[in-house]
Order: structure tokens, then C-alpha cells, then sequence
């Protein structure tokens, strides 16, 4: 296949968005793929991931790696097929996941971390942008760093997300009492009956501090944070002496403008409790990515690593799929089908 | 001596104050001394220590020990002379330190942990309640906690009090550059011409925040935290990749009242930054402190340990002189002097 005679669409970055993404931050537009280069491949993008991770770097707050500048192709990881390869290890037809970013196809050398899916897969291909990829490695790595024993009471926020739900499975399988803070009565049937969580904490309910309350009656040894906010603030107040506090991630907080985008919440109890507050990115932590890919592959060999994902239809739909993040109108891992392989 | 020749003068705590302690909320009253039953001791105070922690235990906030109870004699750390002893190792004249509370006379165990001085001291005797004391041990302990590397910057919040300006001094001997944070010129002038800190920024100015900046050139990567709130918020937004922040007091927050006592920090870069928080109270690390002892104690032999202290003479000034704790009033360890010893 001759590259120049391919188009590719991408998604450039025009402006920051305040508030929730709008329409016109995003412009798609149509270019001439590139040459393919040495130590290079050509991959089309089959599935782009969503994560909020994405609504972060489209701001230029203060974050943990660079934002995407003006006039970029907006960044994100998906699963794509190798076109052409000028690359070792590498051969056409492959499945390979990295940093596709939003776009049809990507040129790209090692910078993008694209690595060969296992062939033949052991779960469906899409698996491996969740719960057998990053959300799922993400998942592992806190659930570790959280030092979880047996009989800890681990309260997950969004827990019916594609983290959170993950997470709440590892710590039930180590033995610990799972609590999920899930929004509205569906999600948070589905993370106790389907995923196996012992209690619910339904946040849109007027009463949702009580349930919290109801739900840990011997206290949090750990907190596994995803939102951040009102909702933490409520789950630190419940905190056990040397509690753990992993902070994963705190979408309650990135579509929030100027200043305030971080979000407040008391610590006088980390204080009082000696509890430890630890904040990582899954990105610092290769060196635990083969044993955390072995334990999920195992979980999930088991029957007991449960996923669901909501696959969003066409490229197009892409930057409006975006908000379901926010807006928790999803369940599981949140997909945008791009193509079908060859 | 007899003890029934003697008249006891405690405060007991009548009631909870709300903002800063007022007239009445501690009552001064005059009671029998109780015998000396087997393994007490009776100790005359001769000096008390006023720490922020005081104020906490006058509180029924969830806290990391019990609160005194209405009714209580006032929980407190002093120095004293031994008047009579069923306890061995406790020779009458013999000068300790431990849970006096706030009174005149205890009558004790060891439940009121109480510990002889070096005889002869190494130092002078308030120097226990202090630099070599509880205070130092803590600053000793949190410094340890937080991991300081040489030429890593260390901001020590209330850094002309009795802990910070101990802690600033440890990490300035282990190699680090340390910025205090204090309140007033001439607080700032003693961290840096005194005690040896490379700068300083002045809370109580103006342009507080800039200071800060230009203080902290290179970011921060330990927060020696004492004060929370507003000040700690802003040394947030500072935070360097794997930053510590050790939370040792809050002492902003101690005096608020209701559910907002433990003010609101925004904990974004924490996760961004990949940042670790811990709380710790110095009871928790016993086994540490032969270690600091004795790392304190050669500190001040080679002349690089100072410390200043305020006494305020009598003890009928004790609740009086808390809110010094709060406004400023003093420099470095706040003392009360109720007795001399025999």
C-alpha cells in the first residue's frame, strides 16, 4: 500500500476549553498522511480510549506532563493495525497499542510507545485499552501502592468507571471489604451484583453522606480516589488510624476553571489519623507493568476480572463522547470505534 | 515533707471554648494534694509547656487522643521537681520531665510518662521542654519522615516557632536549602540571621505569595507543614515531582470552630505532582527517639542547635498566655514558669 495515497483525519487542538469541551476546540481536518520513515510505523487508528485524563491535557493548568499546544493533534492512546512498517518487531497486519493520538492514522517511531498485542489475543482486542491495559495496569499499581490487607474496608470512587471498577475487583480479590461510590441506583447495582463489590454509596442520592456513613461502619483503611471534591472530602472524615489515600485521579475537578480547578478538601483528619496521602501516575511505574499484566491476565483466566466498556460509534463522535466522562452517561471503559481491522 | 501539708492549684476544664479560649473556660481552683500510693511519684511543676496541641485537647473534634473531659484537670507536658517517691529510679530532688497537666502538684505513675532529666543536664533545664525535648523529637522525627536530600528546598511553615525552627536547622545540617515561613520582619530576620535558614517569606505581608516564589526558585520538595490553610495552599502549588509534605500541626485551623476546624487545601498537584502527604504525631515513634536524642544533643554541642524561648512568669498566666500560641506573641518555645525547684 502506497501511503500517499492515504488521507488522514485528525482532531487539532484550537482552543482551551473552559468549562466542558465545545464545540470548535476540536477541529477535525484532513491531511496527507506522511512518509513512513526509518525506525517508523503507519498505524490505523481502530479504537480510540477516553479518558479524563484527555479533558486535562486540552487545559494548560499545572499537570504531569506537557499539555497539548495549540494547533496539535490532540493526544490519546487507542489500538490500531500496523500499515506499513519501517520498524523491528513490527509487522503489517499486527495489532498494536500506544499513543495513536486522535487521528485515522499515526506515523510515528518508539515516542509513541506502541507495543504488539499478544497474538493470539486473550481477551477481545479492545480489553487491552482497558482492563487488560492502562485502566487495568492503573488499577493494579494503586490497589499496591495502597498497601490493601485482608478485612481493610476500601472505599472506590467511581466505581462503575474503567479504573475504579477494576481496582475494586483487585482489592475484593485480596481479601478486602470493597466499598463503591457509583452515580444513580444502575451503577451502583452493577458494581455489587455484577462486579462483586460488598457495598454501595449512590452520590447523586440526597442522602449519600449517610449511606457512606452506613457503608463503613468500621471506618476506611483505604480511600483508591478518582473524583476528588465534595465526595472525598466526606470519605476522609471517615479515615482509620494510618489510613492509605491513593489519589488516582480527580475528575470532579478538571472541568473547573482558573484557580479553583483542583478542588479543596479538609485534611486536618490525614493529620489526626497519620494517615498517608500518595498521588502517582501509572506512567512512573513500568518497572510493575509485567506483574501487574500477569495478575490481571490470571484474574481475568479466573472469570473473576469483570469489565464492561461503552463503544461509541465513529470518529466523528469522538470529541462529544468526551463529556460522558463527566457526566457518567457510560458504563465501564468509554471506547470510540474508529475502523475495522483488514 | 508531708503531703497532706499541701495545697494543690490545677485548672480544670469547665468548658469547650469556641474560637480562642476564653476567662471561664478553664477554672483555677484550689484541692487537696492525694497521697503518694505505691509506684507514684509527687511532682512540684516548675515549668509548663503551651503547644498548639493544648488547644486541640480543649476541643471534642475528632482528634488523635482523647479530649479532656469537662471537669478534667488540663492535660499538659511540664518539667518538675520529685517531692516524694514510692517509684523506684524517681530520688526526691530529682528533676523530670512528663505529664504534669496543669497544675502545681501530681501525684502520678507511669502512666504520666514521666522520665528523669540528664544529671548533671547538658543544657538548661527548659531546654527539655524544648530543642531536646518534645518539640525537638518532633522536628527531628518529621524531618527523618520527609526523606531530605541534600540541596532539596524545605519550607518550614511557622518557622520562628518551637518545632519549625528546630526543624529548619536539622535540614540545613543535613545539607538542604530551607526557606521559613514566618510571621512579621523580625521573625523572619531571627530564621535567617539566627537560626541559619537560606530564606525567608513573610506571611503577614502584602505580597506574601510572591515572596514565596522568589523564595523557592527551584520548586519546593519538602513542606515541613505546621500551619495549614491558606499558607500551606500556596506552598502547594510549589510542589516538585515526588515532593513530601509532612503534616506535623495545623495550627491555623485549631481555633475554628465547627466542621471547617480543619481547613481546605487544594490537593491537585499532590496527584500531579506525584507528591506523598503524611500526617504523624510524635507518641507514635518511640523507637526513634534515642536516635534524635542523640543526634539533638550533639547538634548542641557543636553549637548548631538554637533555640529561643519565652517564658511567661507565674502560673496563673498559663490560659492566658495560649492565644500566644495563635497571634505570634513569642519566640520560639512558649513556656510558663510556676516554681523554682528546691
Amino acid at each position: 500500500m502506497s501511503t500517499t495515497a492515504l488521507t488522514n483525519r485528525a482532531y487539532r487542538l484550537r482552543s482551551r476549553p473552559v468549562g466542558a469541551p465545545a464545540e470548535g476546540d476540536l477541529e477535525l481536518v484532513s491531511e496527507p498522511v506522511p512518509e513512513v520513515a526509518d525506525g517508523q510505523i503507519l498505524v490505523r487508528t481502530l479504537y480510540l480510549s477516553l479518558d479524563p485524563t484527555n479533558r486535562l491535557w486540552m487545559s494548560d493548568m499545572r499537570q504531569y506532563s506537557p499539555p497539548v499546544e495549540l494547533g496539535e493533534v490532540m493526544r490519546g492512546i487507542g489500538i490500531g493495525q500496523v500499515v506499513e512498517s519501517r520498524r523491528e518487531g513490527f509487522e503489517p497486519g499486527a495489532l498494536v497499542s500506544g499513543y495513536t493520538q486522535w487521528q485515522e492514522y499515526c506515523v510515528a517511531g518508539p515516542e509513541a510507545g506502541f507495543f504488539p498485542l499478544p497474538d493470539p489475543l486473550q481477551a477481545p482486542a479492545t480489553a487491552y485499552l482497558g482492563a487488560l491495559g492502562h485502566t487495568g495496569l492503573t488499577a493494579y499499581v494503586g490497589v499496591e501502592m495502597a498497601e490493601v490487607r485482608e478485612g481493610d474496608t476500601v472505599v472506590v470512587s467511581a466505581a462503575s468507571g474503567a479504573v475504579g471498577s477494576i481496582a475494586g475487583q483487585i482489592a475484593k480479590d485480596q481479601g478486602a471489604y470493597v466499598v463503591g461510590i457509583a452515580g444513580g441506583p444502575e451503577n451502583c447495582r452493577h458494581v455489587v451484583e455484577d462486579l462483586g463489590f460488598d457495598a454501595w454509596v449512590d452520590r447523586t442520592a440526597a442522602d449519600w453522606r449517610e449511606q457512606l456513613v452506613a457503608a463503613t461502619p468500621k471506618g476506611v483503611d483505604v480511600d483508591f480516589e478518582n473524583v476528588g471534591g465534595e465526595v472525598m472530602d466526606q470519605v476522609l472524615m471517615r479515615l482509620n488510624f494510618r489510613a492509605r489515600i491513593i489519589l488516582c485521579g480527580m475528575i470532579s475537578q478538571y472541568d473547573a476553571a482558573g484557580s479553583d480547578w483542583q478542588g479543596q478538601v479538609h485534611i486536618g483528619q490525614i493529620l489526626m489519623q497519620r494517615a498517608t496521602m500518595r498521588g502517582f501516575i501509572i506512567t512512573d511505574h513500568a518497572d510493575r507493568f509485567l506483574d501487574a499484566m500477569t495478575y490481571l491476565g490470571e484474574m481475568y483466566g479466573r472469570g473473576k476480572l469483570r469489565y464492561e466498556e461503552t463503544i461509541v460509534q465513529g470518529f466523528e463522535q469522538a470529541p462529544g463522547a468526551l463529556r460522558r466522562l463527566f457526566t457518567g452517561e457510560k458504563t465501564g471503559k468509554l471506547l470510540v470505534h474508529v475502523a475495522d481491522p483488514s
